[in-house]
């Protein structure tokens, strides 16, 4: 069973967002996180894209697709942490790939 | 009107694999960019992943979500030559955050 | 025989604060990197440091010590930019490290 | 009074490799680095040239160099376990800007 995409972003920003607005960073990674500062997350998603870089190189497809999962949460983050969110990057998307996936749907013959 | 980031990235996911196994270099970047090598692609995704970074510290709305884009953009293609996907994104996802959004979908009541 | 390290390394910089003071962006890439502004040379440094990780796990010997040369450049400019020098990082890793090449130098029996 | 990077960065590549040889991951951070394999090593290379750029953008001089001195460090300990030194550095920013400082040294009158 193929697992959905769209359905994980959505639900881990929803995540990310309550746990940014409520900001308490004894119970949440993400909250702790924030507390840093900017740069921290900037930091980390650095880093996990170092860590998906090696593992393209020199590991198996569970480590690679585990770091792949390690930034894009942080990305999520990141994004998060400026006001944006996936909604953006899939705008973003559509405009430099000629159709967004959502006008893509739109555009399906009923 | 949001924008749909699963099927932008389901539709982006389908265009890269389709020049992966095109292959002509002199017509499409994926697939000059594979001919150069998975250590070219990593390099890529390393670049894009400094620019996000740095446009997060530095730049605008705008700016971040292009380079957050881009990101996205060659990750899809730095799984899609190891012969992963999004699907194996969004099942690592759902078992480190308790449910893959599939999960969820299907926990709904009807 | 061996490269001298210390006399390239001071050539370089001074190399590169010369040409940062005559910022003349048409006849230096020195010059051209800092009109850009500092994002651009920080950005620089962390594609070198992208393709030095890459050449540590995929090629030889002669291609590392290019991408080490390459990032050392930038390393030079983004501290030059700074107002910093390698002097400044000898003082640091003097610190760290329980005594610099000079005090070690000037501990030396006559 | 002037800190002397080449004296630094040959005591630094002294200890590192002395650290390499003797093994001993308990006793050295560099041989625990080791022992994790070279990816670890490359790893860190790119976190400390991740949080190099952060505080370029960011940060003040005291921890601009302080980081920069990390990503000496990491790249010494790198090139290191390839069986790479400052010398092959040296000679590469010789042949790049013309002159090494060796060489340059050598050509000065007496």
């Amino acid at each position: 069973m193929t697992q959905d995409i769209g359905g994980a972003l959505e639900q881990l920003e929803s995540v990310v967002r309550d746990r940014l607005a409520a900001g308490d960073a004894n119970a949440s990674y993400v909250a702790s996180l924030a507390a840093k500062g900017r740069g921290k997350i900037a930091q980390k998603l650095g880093e996990e894209a170092v860590e998906t870089v090696i593992a393209a190189l020199t590991e198996d497809d569970a480590a690679l697709a585990g770091e792949a999962a390690d930034l894009i949460f942080h990305l999520t983050v990141l994004l998060a942490e400026r006001g944006l969110g996936w909604a953006d990057i899939a705008a973003e998307l559509g405009r430099r790939h000629g159709t967004s996936g959502h006008a893509e749907k739109a555009a399906r013959p009923q």
